[in-house]
C-alpha cells in the first residue's frame, strides 16, 4: 500500500515515537520533506538539496510539536521541489496518490502528505502553504487542511520559500481529528460558538467552473444555516487576477531572494518548469514588486474590512477538482494560474483558511474554503467541527 | 579503468562490430550519446530525452560510416545535457575524468568522448560541435579534435542543437590517425603539400592568459618554419567579444527552438542553468537576432578575406587549460563566457577548425587552432600530419 501511495521519500524509514503522554496519544503523522527531523536529510524535494545542505540536528518547532503532544511520526512525504509547485507532480520521486481521484494529481506542494492521509496511512500530516500548498491538495484530495495566520506558528527548522507568505499547515480526514491537532498546533481551545456572520464572495464563486460552484451549493447552505446572517460580498474589488498578479510577484521575486545562493552554488537539476518560475522570479523589475507590494496592503485592507470579529468568509478552494495527470507544460501553465489566482488572498493578506471536504465533481474532490480575521484560526476550526455534526 | 574513467553512459553495453574489411579495420572508437546507434536510446546526457524520445532504428550518419569502413564501436559516451555546455560537468552522470589533468574538468559539451580517447579506452571518438563542444575538450585533454567545415557532414540521427551552427567532429591521440579517420568522415585523401600562407590571429592571442600564449608559442614557431609565410592579423576586428555575443544570441535563440517542444510537453529535469541559458534564448529579442545575423554575415565576409585557397590561421584553442572541477556558478558563467567568446568564429563562419595538443601550462594541456577556408578541411589535416612529423 504505501508503495502503490507513493507518499513517502525514498530512504531510510523516519519513524519516532512520540511522548508517553499527552493530547495526540495515539496519533500518526507524517511531515513533509521540507520539516528537519534531527539525524536525517531534509530532501526539500530534490536530490541536490539533500546533498548540498547539513543534516539537521533538532527537529523542526512543528514536528517538536506534535512529538510532545504524543503524535508518532511515521516518515517523511514527498513534495514539489523545494515547494514551488502546485500540482504535486515531482519528477525525480514521482506523483502521489490522489487516492479519492487516481487519475488526478494530488495538488501540491504538500502532495505526499494529503497523499498519505487520505489513503489512510497516518492520522494527520503537516505541510507548508505559501501560496496554495496545504489548500490546493486538501481540495483536491477531499481533506481538511488549514492555512493558518501567517506569522502565528514558529517556523524553525521548515525549509522557507517566501517568508512573507510561508505558513505551516497541516491535514486530517475528520473534522474532530482535525480539531485535537488544531488546538495542540496553535495552542489554544476550541471556542464553544461558531461565527455570527457568513459572507459568501461572489467574485469567487464566479471564478470556479459552474460544475465546482453547483457541486459547492449544499456545503453553502449547509454553513448558512449553521451560522444565519449570510450576505454577498466581492472579496477582491481590484480582480482576483490582480490580486493573483500581485502574488505571484512577491513570492517569485522573494523565492528568487531565498533559492539564488544555491542555485549559484551548487547549480542543482531542477524540472524546467521550476527553474523557469525561478528565472521569472529574478526578473521581476523592482517597479513591480513596489507596485505589488501597494496592492498586497489594498487586500488586507479589504480583508479586515470583511472580515470582523464573528465574522467568516467562503470561496471555492479551488476553481475545479483535480486535473489529469502529466498534462503538457503548455496546459498546465494556464490551470496553474487559475488555481494561485484564487489562492492569492493567503499570501497577500495572511489570514487563515480551513477547507471543508465533502462536495464532488463527477466523484471527483473539491472544496469550500471559510475565512477568519487574523487570529481567528479556531474560530474556522469550530465551524468545521459544528458542520461535521450537524 | 573505464569506471575511474567515466566516460561511458550507464546501461548496457554498446557494442558493434565494423566491416570486416576497410581503411579502418582495427581501429575502435565510441560515440557521443547525441549520435543514434540502432536498438539503443540516444540518451542526449539528460535521463528525460532517452524516456521522451523514441529508440532509434538506424544508426546516425557518422556511426554507419566508421562501422562501414571497419571501425568497431565500444560505448557511448557522456555529454552535457543535450550538448549545452562547455565544461563537460553533467549533473546526472558526472565529469568524465581528463586523464591529463585529473583535477580539471574535461571541457564539454562531448566530454565523454575526449575523455574515452585520452585514457585509450579507444582510438577515436566522435562528438559534436556547435559553439565549440570539440575543440574544448580537445584543447583541455590534450588531443586532435576537428570541427569540420559547417554543412560538409550528413548529420543524419546526430541529436541537434542549432543546426546552422552543429557540426560532427572526432578526437583522437596521434595526427597519423587522426588523418585514417578524417579521410573516411571527409571522403577526401590527405593533400600532399601543406599550406602555404599562416596568419596568426593577434586578437585571439592576445584574449588568452599570458602563460597560455607563451606555452603555446614554441607551437606556432615550428607552424611558421613549416609553412614559411607568415603574417599577423587581427582576426576579428569587431571584436572577439562582439562575435560572442552574436554567436550566443544566433546559437541561445535556436537552441530555444530546438528544444522548446520538448521543454514545454515533457517538463523535464535540467541543471539550472543549463535551464537559464534555454530561457535566455526564449528571450532574444527579434531586433538583437536580426543584428547578430548581420554580425554573422561580416565574419563571415572577414574570414573568407583572410583565408584564400592555400592559407591557415592559427589562435589559441581557448584562453587557458581547463579549469578546475566543480566551480561555484558564479564563478563558473565568466570562465564560460571567455572559452566561448575565443569559440564564436566556428559557429558564425562555419569555417574548418582542428586543434593541435601538445603544448602545456603547469602541465596542463592547452591547445593551438589552426582553421582553413571553407572545404578544405583536409589541408589542416596535412598540417596536423606534417606537424606532427617533422
Amino acid at each position: 500500500m504505501p508503495d502503490a501511495v507513493n507518499a513517502f521519500v525514498p530512504g531510510p524509514d523516519v519513524r519516532i515515537e512520540g511522548a508517553a503522554e499527552g493530547p495526540l496519544a495515539g496519533l500518526s503523522f507524517a511531515a513533509k520533506d521540507l520539516f528537519d527531523v534531527a539525524g536525517f536529510p531534509t530532501g526539500g524535494g530534490n536530490p541536490g538539496w539533500a546533498k548540498q545542505n547539513p543534516v539537521p540536528e533538532a527537529h523542526a518547532w512543528a514536528v517538536r510539536t506534535l512529538l510532545d503532544a504524543g503524535a508518532r511520526l511515521i516518515g517523511k512525504t514527498i513534495t514539489d521541489e523545494v515547494s514551488l509547485g502546485i500540482l504535486g507532480e515531482n519528477p525525480f520521486y514521482g506523483t502521489p496518490l490522489n487516492s479519492a481521484a487516481p487519475d488526478r494529481v494530488p495538488g501540491g506542494s504538500s502532495s505526499g502528505s494529503a497523499a498519505a492521509v487520505a489513503a489512510g496511512l497516518c492520522d494527520t500530516a503537516i505541510g507548508s502553504d505559501t501560496g496554495g500548498s496545504v489548500r490546493v491538495p486538501a481540495s483536491f484530495c477531499g481533506l481538511y487542511g488549514i492555512r493558518p495566520t501567517h506569522g502565528r506558528l514558529d517556523l524553525t527548522g521548515m525549509l522557507p520559500q517566501a517568508p512573507a507568505a510561508d505558513t505551516t499547515g497541516w491535514f486530517t480526514r475528520d473534522a474532530a481529528t482535525f480539531a485535537r491537532v488544531s488546538e495542540v498546533m496553535l495552542a489554544e481551545a476550541v471556542p464553544a460558538d461558531p461565527p455570527k456572520r457568513l459572507i459568501v464572495a461572489v467574485d469567487g464563486f464566479a471564478f470556479a467552473e459552474p460544475d465546482t460552484r453547483e457541486a459547492l451549493r449544499p456545503l453553502v447552505e449547509r454553513l448558512a444555516a449553521l451560522i444565519g446572517d449570510t450576505r454577498e460580498e466581492v472579496m477582491a474589488p481590484q480582480g482576483l487576477s490582480v490580486w493573483g498578479r500581485a502574488q505571484r510577484t512577491l513570492q517569485t521575486a522573494e523565492a528568487w531572494r531565498t533559492f539564488k545562493p544555491w542555485l549559484e552554488r551548487d547549480n542543482p537539476a531542477l524540472a524546467f518548469n521550476v527553474a523557469r518560475g525561478l528565472i521569472n522570479g529574478s526578473q521581476v523589475p523592482e517597479v513591480d514588486r513596489q507596485w505589488a507590494a501597494l496592492m498586497r496592503r489594498e487586500a488586507r485592507g479589504r480583508l479586515e474590512y470583511l472580515l470582523p470579529p464573528g465574522s467568516i468568509l467562503c470561496l471555492p478552494t479551488t476553481p475545479f477538482p483535480a486535473p489529469i495527470k502529466a498534462l503538457p507544460l503548455d496546459q498546465q501553465n494556464p490551470v496553474r494560474e487559475r488555481i494561485l489566482c484564487l489562492c492569492a488572498h493567503g499570501g497577500l493578506a495572511g489570514l487563515p483558511q480551513l477547507n471543508l471536504p465533502g462536495a464532488t465533481v463527477d466523484g471527483l474532490p473539491v472544496g469550500l474554503s471559510i475565512l477568519a480575521g487574523r487570529g481567528a484560526d479556531m474560530a474556522l476550526v469550530a465551524t468545521a467541527l459544528a458542520l461535521e455534526g450537524g
